[in-house]
């Protein structure tokens, strides 16, 4: 039997690491690293970078693939499908290592904001108690790289997809917007004078990029930068906060 | 002149320091430290650990005192004069430490987050340069502890205060809601069969209460345990997530 610990490790600048999360990795006899990362990037280099800075005596790591999506049936159902994949790769992993009591992940960002590694957990037979560290989000790394406070004053805000500003338009009542896992630029789906955006792309990494301003004005030159980023380096990931300016 | 770092530092759990944060500590030539912190807890103690924790020979500090609000005019005015005033204790904090180049304030959980510093910040003259070190959450601290994403899978959710649950009820079509900023249990004012709750007091800290449950049958257990604490401890800072469970 073996424990299991998510440890959210910040999005691709290595100082985003807490020192709780340095604590888990060299706590930590087994490590997960997945091999063909999120986006295409290559971010299990970024992970044994992390590893290697924190600790003398690295612990074992276990390589192991993503398995591909199937996009064919209804969205929940693959990703469903796809989970139960994951999981199994994890398990074989883990067997491989008999020895390994406590296993570790080094989760992109936070482990509660839009990954699946929980729900993974989830499907692991026998069931191992899991524990979560925080990590600095995709979301925070951008309002830091602006300077600029997530929330208007004592004002809720909402975190969305790409996929539900296109199919559901603006949140009903919202002032303030933060979209995620957005590959299609929907901001271009919304009536683009009444916003304001704060977009980035590669936040907290050394490839950074940042626009903000009017939403009617900088559409354009944001759709521009981020094919020409993403053809560049070969994957992307962007992220932006939107506000609302009529009532 | 001087620059300004918002270092967020966690909140409470001094291991909640990210390496970008204590690297920011340790280049500051002053560090402004509030005497009566938040809710009367004296989180001045904790700063002064973690200053202590990255830093041989600690940078200098200043202390000041944190005004009274006036509570008696509106509430965006008295707020607005209450940063007024905060701002001229971080003037005169700052002036008389004429050789501090950097000055750097660390910010409980992240600086974005309903947090004033970032506003104070704008009020100074001449405007400094303003730089952001982003810190773990409240938020992130309460979903870590139950190991539970925020969102449902690829669905948004909302993050707002005790008083706009109160006067405004439940978000419109939100699933998903993070509740910050309550003095009051203002889940009491929702049709309580329809949430599940999770909640925590002093997140991340070793006083640290969780509670998680259908909220109709958590609901008093959550008013009871929250009083005692409070009782017991002097102060309280709470946190929770509620899921709606009809549609
Ligand atoms: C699967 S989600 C994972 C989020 C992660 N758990 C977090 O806490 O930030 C991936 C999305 O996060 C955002 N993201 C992650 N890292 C980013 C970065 N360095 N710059 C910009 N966006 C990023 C993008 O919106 C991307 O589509
Ligand atoms: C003025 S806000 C500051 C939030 C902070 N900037 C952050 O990033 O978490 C204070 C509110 O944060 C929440 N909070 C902060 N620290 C907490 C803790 N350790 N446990 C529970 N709630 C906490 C409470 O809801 C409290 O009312």
């Amino acid at each position: 039997m073996f424990d299991l610990t998510l440890i959210g490790i910040g999005t691709g600048n290595p100082d985003h690491l807490t020192f709780q999360g340095a604590g888990a990795i060299r706590d930590a006899d087994l490590i997960l690293i997945p091999r063909k990362g999120e986006n295409k990037a290559d971010l299990a280099g970024l992970r044994e970078e992390i590893i290697a800075q924190v600790s003398d005596t690295p612990p074992q790591i276990a390589y192991f693939d993503i398995p591909k999506r199937r996009a064919d049936d209804g969205y929940l159902r693959g990703v469903d499908e796809w989970h139960d994949a994951i999981a199994l790769r994890w398990q074989e992993a883990i067997a491989a290592h008999r020895d390994a009591k406590r296993v570790a992940l080094l989760i992109w960002g936070d482990p509660s904001l839009y990954d699946s590694s929980l729900r993974i957990a989830s499907r692991l037979q026998p069931q191992p108690e899991t524990r979560v560290i925080p990590g600095i989000t995709a979301l925070q790394a951008l309002t830091a790289a602006h300077a600029i406070p997530i929330n208007d004053l004592g004002a809720p805000y909402v975190v969305t997809t790409g996929r539900r500003i296109r199919d559901e338009g603006w949140p009903l009542n919202a002032s303030k917007v933060a979209v995620m896992l957005d590959g299609e630029c929907s901001f271009q789906s919304l009536e683009m004078a009444d916003y304001e955006i704060w977009w980035g792309a590669y936040v907290g990494m050394k490839e950074e990029i940042l626009i903000h301003g009017p939403l009617a004005d900088m559409a354009s030159l944001i759709v521009e930068t981020r094919a020409k980023a993403r053809a560049d380096h070969g994957w992307i990931m962007d992220i932006y906060l939107l506000k609302r300016h009529v009532d």
